[in-house]
């Protein structure tokens, strides 16, 4: 069954507002199983918002239109609708009287302008609106129950979950379901090259299956939708191929739909009984920030060092004077020294260091923009370090060493569980 | 002359993903002069697509679209267009090579789904991308030119400003130029509120002036926009009307369309010769990474510490352990403790420490989550202290405290300056 949204206001197409409006019906249609075929915005205009309706009602069941239905001289929606109809409109006393008790609720007087919200165009079903003064309504158009609903975010959902899904919820004939993997370390493109089979053999020839990706920087959610008729089908296509995909990702798949790296990383921690202290320079505090943006997070981060500057990395971390001068502040030697220093610091099991230069200035022939140094240090095995070169502008150059600094405290962790797992601990072994 | 913008992806019909990037682009084709008449999103389906092009090919003179010029297997958007053209795919080598040049810099095999990524409808105008894989293309589809950008939106922004500015701006016939007022500290209707006899007065009654607000938490963007026939005469108005909303809002409005509170900030501390130190808790790293977005920040940035344990707070910063018994970590003492310690630690002249609540836990009837105490230290000043309570989720909290702490910095560094500028030095008094 399909759907289209119709969002309506010049605050709209001129860009003023993000269209919130659109993504939440969107959502929320597609969860109850339409196909949402279309999202059209269009400005306060007569004509193009007749137009507009005119056509999406020859071409889907379903339409959600948002704004318009305001006070103001640029509030067009139910003219046009009567327009598009070719009916009159007619004013409905219930929703006059409900209007006039709120104003008389909250001790102020009706602007004669509110009168028009009670005008609906003939045959038209009201959709009355607890939560403010503009009513809903609804009419056929075309082949299309049309919904007619209020901008105001708060006003349209009310609306829409009062009296848009009871109408339509029996409508939805094909049901789908999804399952969200997220992912840490391939892009997109390698992500399709590794699926390749089953996306041509799932999204091309079995019907009902669709393998989309979404990039969220620099992580990748691989999602896979199952559509049918009976939704606990759709359901058991959706998880049996989700699983699929995961056993061949299974070196970079984490997690589900709430997840994300940086809490992923934190649960490893947690459950290997780590805790963890970090020495940023370039990164400038993103990786604890990272660390901590879950909740919870204070029983595994002790927290750590912003060494911007290498009087910071010496003063803080006792980074030794002369390591800096022969190798740099971005070099591995250094790198090792902060994450031993912050370490030690912090009485923390696991720390990691990262040095490098984010950009645009900064960089040296043998050093380029982009060039990472990290360390991890822990109180169980050596030190190990690496360098890692990012061809990125300062803000990827950011967030990718992040991600690779939070890379390596995850294989770490792993490596404590795996041992935490076989048994009763005798002698652990460095790890490099 | 009138524009349209075409989004392409399931995630967005689907609801997946807000559309930013049709935001984005009708604020700025609407700077531009042009009159956006419709917003269409639409799913990866090659027919929608094609309809779509052909339907607003002979409605408006420009077309945005975003979308789908991935490589992998939903990405349709080259081979749609081909379609409503009715011409071929043909491989353009230099935009191959450029493709494989990007994977050979970053030491990776390009795979071998990225081919279709050098593919073009025969006559298209390649628009190279130096920042992503994806190139985008411009076609002339009916009446409309047509412009082929990534959904990525860095890489979208990057290619709308470096190819597709250039070639549309001739086309505009209203002009109109747009005067950016960027703010922190009042929300969106408090700011309508003290602007509400300049909007009246001008949005209404002026004509051809806007005033918009566009929200990017916790800053608010104010927008004048003039609309003229005569460009400087738009301009002139624009930036009569943008001065009186400076002066409304003197205290709040900090810079134009490319600023950023936290690289004010610095711009700040740079000149009045301060290097700043950090000491966070419950931000965890945030208040350092924000400062140091600024590409050049070492300049003014020292580094600090992330103290999100009471035991890293003394062991680092030598908070007392019997302060944190006695008062609690989340206390303006700890947070005295803390930036003094920070200051001396890292010998920098002024420091912000903060120390709260994010949670959703770790509240108490006293301290509720959402309570943040702040201090600032100085070596020319006493210290100074404050507490401040944000009702709001985990995210929020901590993002308000930044830009709390932020506050207090540029409070500080202006007082310096006003210093400075009224000459020679003789006593600094302190400023409590």
């Amino acid at each position: 069954m399909t759907a289209a949204i119709l969002s309506i206001g010049t605050e709209l197409t001129r860009g003023e507002l993000v269209n919130g409006n659109a993504c939440f019906l969107a959502e929320r249609l597609t969860a109850l199983g339409f196909n949402v075929v279309e999202h059209a915005t269009v400005p306060d205009d007569t004509a193009r918002i007749v137009g507009t309706l005119k056509r999406l009602g020859q071409q889907v069941r379903v339409i959600v239109c948002t704004g318009g239905l305001g006070p103001t001289s640029d509030d067009l929606t139910t003219a046009a609708v009567s327009s598009a109809l070719g009916v009159p409109l007619l004013r409905h006393e219930a929703s006059l009287a409900a209007i006039e008790e709120r104003y008389r609720a909250s001790k102020r007087v009706m602007p004669r302008l509110n009168l028009k919200q009670a005008d609906f165009p003939q045959g038209a079903s009201i959709l009355p609106n607890a939560v403010g003064t503009a009513p809903g309504f609804s009419v056929t158009l075309g082949l299309a129950r049309a919904f007619f609903l209020p901008g105001v975010p708060s006003e349209m959902q009310h609306l829409f979950a009062v009296h848009v899904v009871p109408a339509i919820e029996p409508l939805a004939t094909r049901k789908s379901f999804q399952v969200h993997i997220r992912t840490f370390g391939l892009g997109e493109s390698a992500l399709a090259e590794r699926l390749r089979d089953i996306d041509l053999g799932g999204a091309r020839h079995v019907p009902g299956i669709t393998i989309g990706y979404r990039a969220s920087f620099p992580e990748v959610e691989v999602k896979v939708l199952a559509e049918h008729a009976d939704l606990r089908e759709a359901r058991a296509r959706a998880e049996q191929v989700g699983a699929e995909v995961r056993a061949l990702l299974s070196d970079v798949a984490y997690g589900g739909k709430d997840d994300n790296y940086p809490g992923y990383v934190g649960g490893l921690l947690l459950r290997a009984g780590l805790r963890i202290a970090v020495a940023e320079s370039c990164t400038g505090g993103l990786i604890g920030k990272l660390l901590t943006d879950a909740a919870g997070s204070s029983a595994y981060v002790l927290g750590g060092a912003v060494t911007y500057a290498n009087s910071t990395k010496h003063r803080v971390l006792g980074v030794d004077k002369a390591l800096l001068r022969e190798h740099g502040a971005v070099s591995e030697e250094v790198a090792r020294a902060m994450a031993e220093g912050v370490l030690r610091l912090t009485g923390a099991q696991i720390a990691v260091a990262v040095t490098g230069i984010a950009g645009p200035g900064g960089g040296t022939e043998q050093r380029p923009v982009g060039t990472v140094c990290f360390a991890l240090a822990r109180t169980t095995a050596e030190t190990q370090s690496r360098t890692e070169y990012f061809p990125h502008d300062r803000e990827h150059v950011r967030m990718r060493t992040a991600y690779s600094a939070l890379r390596l405290v995850a294989g770490a962790a792993q490596q404590t569980l795996e041992t935490l797992d076989a048994g009763p601990i005798e002698h652990v072994e460095p790890s490099t």
